[in-house]
């Protein structure tokens, strides 16, 4: 392959569910987009060699291994990908960021926000470009929600409604893993899909303040261990800008495979998206006449965000080209020498969107409002 | 018209949206039915006098009044209908009631718990037939959703999501009415449309022990005067029976214009309605095969709840013959001694949706969890 | 009940499904509407003596027959509304064109179009005003659907596509009644759901020139007899202003109750009607912007078609309401003394309708395709 | 990167819309399955140079050409994959078959019947392995619905409803292409979203016996020439089994962005399929209770069609994955050396596809119903 530009040697840490889908983002990329960095594919780690090995081989990985410091210690790698579960966040990242390694991370950045800030801290001070890897803000749908948000075409907004429903754990036999054990997850459907519509409400209408919450672990037990995580839970947010809505995410929820849905209503218009029709975005906007309701777009047209690189209207895209337009994002950011902001999510939106889980779980052990620590805000003794 | 049965007088407070709708639930249950007991329309009771009287010849009410006191005395009235704005709810409905008369209030009953109280100790101890008119309860797709919970489908409930929102208040023009009134009205959208989803969460998962929620006012001002209720409010609620939810109503919600929708997710299956589509219910219940996702059921077959009166499948009903129902069901519970519980709403359920209201305002005002009281607690004073 | 204005005496033919639902119309719309014009229920015709007692008990019609020669005779009966089978439409309607009655006819108006024109023609000749009863003109949305192309918002129509399906015959047991008979009913879908789509087509998008069309009959038999008409058909369409489109009915469609389906492609947008959600109506329209897609329109605006009358937005309306719209259109026609059209059906539209019919029966027997003659094309022999 | 299995060099001809399309696909399918042949990217032809190094750049071709002649004489490339336009159809794929060379062709087949059937028989002479690429055989949700056709579920068909809607050309300013040539294109909605339609028609309700049509050319003149072509067609057509329906296209339709939809509905259930919600399919079959309606299936599922090799339920997958799916399924029939029906589309699916659009084409001519020549009939002179 004639490679048209400069490139870059990508370290990816993790092969199930997160390492593949990031795989398949690098690899997809190149011939949709022409993008002055290209990424390599160095080396690939992972616990099981076997598997590793198939992975490696699957997308075109140069080289594997069992450790994640020998990613570290690569000098061929310029880009430190972390998509291992979230108690091998902290340590890899910030490693990877003292070598000097640009940093992409899955969500949630920290099991909570103090692991989130120091991770987020050390990245600060090493001045490489880091990202955690919110790939919902690269739907073509939740790009233009934004951009609707932000024209003011939607007005002040009044309201958000943002929920994330999955029914995977239904099955009372599904067992336990390590995504419903505390110490390793740090909390259940909160983390995992709260820190998703918690990063989505801050991207479109802005800080949150404050919030109350419930949450509740139906199913304490399950084959192969406790649980010691919530299933769902349920939120009340307060934002800076005067706007209120609720906050929800649940992993019982039967109908809703993998809902996360968001709707934003403003004093001149309204939005939706929901992630099962990632294709569409629907708006009430004032329009010729005196008629409102909500008008259905395919948002697959040339102008539509992220779309000129791809087909003719109406050629739906799929849930992994998220990725491909994520880590464009981040490649490109590298090359320009700047953050990911505001399109992309860096590791200050990964520690408040954790700030906002603490504050859920906060109000919901102790019946009160939480705070949410303003944008700006670091503990004082945090950067010490 | 041949009168087949035996028939009650009525006494109607209010000649306006709820007055009328109540109007046309007597005049059009005669023809479908065979009630045991009719509606004599005997007397409507209204301030402007070329507006009952239009009001008394468009029904076939017999006489017209400008003072409430005269339906009391009218020894030809059997049933109370109140019919009236909240601040005219307390006084003549316990009045109807110290009478003997059978009544039948608009919700909210009270514009607040302790109002509500008053009015349902009153008719406690007069022993008199009483109903809170929360329509949506006799909507077949709801009364099919109740069946579904207590028939055990839907296994154990988890979650409750309910909303009703509206737009009317998005114009900011939309004079000030004495529904934008604190005195008149109590609240805005938490009593008037908060109250019917407080109920139906009642009527279909269960007592609510504990709620937190916040509320807002986004115009404070409209032409004719100030705003002094919510506009808004939000709010999370924990089930007795483990369940938790979301509540939340609002009147400025652009692309909803009269949306209430309700979704309850249990451990076996999920089921929701919108009001908008009032004829539909979308349920996801075990198949015979493993596949999951929402099914969209009509709910117009003759064995649906009060469809064995209408028309053959397909053929939909509209919202006012929710009324037709609700009136229906009075009727019959009066001519057979009994309350209307469990269908219908009585007086304590009118309360204790205030209950709810009321405890959402308060944690909207403390920043605290707000406990409900018990069912069958009543504050130690209040009968006195 | 104090009648405001002039009233004139019904005759109603008919105590079955069409029989009651015109009989709640007459009774539901004095309440919501200030008629000019009256309705007085003086006389219903059915063949049980038990079962025309009990109707004209529940809709307070003053007398009953067994013979509907004594309507014809009667001389309070202003208005002859035959809500009879088909078989007896073309007797008893001409009878009392010939007694000066003003005649309302169930669809289809003849059970072929040679019948349809003797009866349009009776009526001509004797200056009563008629109607044929295609009530599905009178819901909101499809009376708001016309406005839209008549008013040039959707350009030149391209494509009509038109659908009518039903499912109770998909039951094999379902029994053999007068509708699958054709002495007694002409045809099956065909005139009895085709007939509406066919004067929808032309109410809509204009006349049309000439058709194709297959057939079916998929149960040949059913308990209590043969089935000697068609379950289903399948047209192309061709309309004078150069349109193309498709129609369709059927009854043994399976997930479809009642559902009659209308979409239309104009130069400009497009809309689209389905009877089963007969509050919506979508609209894809050029906006503010260059984004194109279905709006969903709840048709229940205070200026929407018919909705003056009935309650603030988004309080939908039932099937049933039809009636009430249609009959108070033609009980204003008689009082105005003029024709019901354009936006009402008289008898050439029942009679068009029918050549429509006969049409696609001539090309499925044929399979040519069917010229259908122009408006105002009568066969020569016809008026002699 | 490591190549598990045996490998076959691609030639591919065109580097617009469709052969993008196949690059993308061959790139793909190996990262995600583990197919025992593995496509090397051996050359691509097209007719600009510089697009056509661009091309290889993107998708890793070794070599590029602009004679197409060059691939057929390639002893490295064992598939012609043939992208190009319609009236490229013919002469390159004979050729290449002639060579041996396995062959895959874009739909249609050719521009009529007989074109079609010349290059049927041609790899039927050869004996290579050959596809047309009808990739919405490729959609989950397409072959779910052929799976519950063929297990009986849906029991005996009845009906078919298949149209193929865009919008593209309602802009009266769209210029002039290839596709609306009648030399090069063939014919213009009927053989390019005709054909898709035809074939699913086939392969989902079996053989079409005779079809009624007509079409029309809205805009005979656009920037750059004159419309040779028809914009859109209606047919109605007749199943072997008995079954009928209609097939419809446009280019004109404002709603409809790429809006394939098929419906299907049998004695015993129904279901549907649009694809601009590819990841979806509604299904009305008996349940565990007597309630009917469509049940909207997201087809993620581990079990459903192609999704094993894919993420977990609810990651909804994309247009160009039918690509994937489309020559996964034809690489592994030539190492299996076996044909690629019945899932996939053959030559002779596409000449019957073609006999099918000629079919409406003179049906729309003559006015006459017309006849498609049984599976199995070629015409005598044909093969000689």
């Amino acid at each position: 392959m004639t490679v048209p530009g400069r490139s870059i040697g990508i370290g990816l840490l993790g092969t199930a569910f997160m390492g593949r889908a990031h795989a398949r983002g690098y690899q997809g990329l190149a011939s949709m987009y022409s993008p002055p960095l290209l990424p390599r594919l160095e080396i690939v780690a992972g616990r099981d060699a076997h598997r590793r090995n198939d992975f490696a081989g699957s997308f075109g990985f140069a080289r594997t291994t069992g450790d994640w410091r020998t990613i570290i210690d690569d000098p061929t790698v310029g880009i430190f990908d972390n998509s291992a579960p979230n108690d091998l966040h902290e340590e890899p990242t910030v490693a990877a960021i003292e070598a000097g390694k640009h940093v992409i991370c899955e969500k949630p950045l920290g099991r909570t926000g103090a692991e989130a800030l120091r991770i987020w801290q050390a990245a600060e001070r090493a001045g490489v470009v880091h990202m955690c890897a919110f790939n919902y803000r690269f739907v073509p749908a939740v790009r233009k929600l934004r951009e609707l948000i932000s024209s003011g075409a939607l007005g002040r907004p009044l309201h958000l409604r943002a929920r994330y429903l999955q029914d995977w754990l239904t099955d009372p036999d599904a067992p336990a893993t390590w995504r419903l054990d505390a110490d390793q997850a740090g909390s259940g459907a909160l983390g995992d899909l709260g820190s998703h519509i918690a990063d989505l409400s801050r991207y479109l209408v802005g800080e949150i303040s404050e919030v109350t919450g419930a949450s509740a672990t139906f199913f304490d037990n399950r084959p192969g261990g406790a649980v010691t995580v919530d299933d769902a839970f349920v939120a009340t947010v307060r934002f800076d800008n005067g706007a209120i809505g609720t906050l929800e995410a649940s992993r019982v929820a039967h109908g809703h495979i993998n809902d996360l849905s968001i709707e934003v209503n403003g004093t001149l218009g309204s939005a939706r998206f929901a992630l099962e029709r990632l294709n569409e975005l629907e708006v009430d906007l004032p329009g010729s006449d005196d008629q409102r309701g909500f008008r259905r777009l395919l948002v697959t047209n040339r102008n539509d965000p992220f779309m000129s690189a791809w087909w003719p209207p109406g050629h739906v895209l799929g849930w992994e080209h998220t990725f491909v337009h994520e880590l464009h994002h981040f490649l490109g950011s590298i090359e320009a020498g700047r953050s990911v902001r505001p399109y992309g999510a860096d590791f200050e939106d990964g520690y408040r969107a954790a700030l906002i889980c603490d504050a859920i779980a906060n109000s919901a052990a102790t019946g009160r409002v939480a705070a949410v620590a303003p944008a700006g805000a670091v503990p004082s003794g945090a950067r010490s």
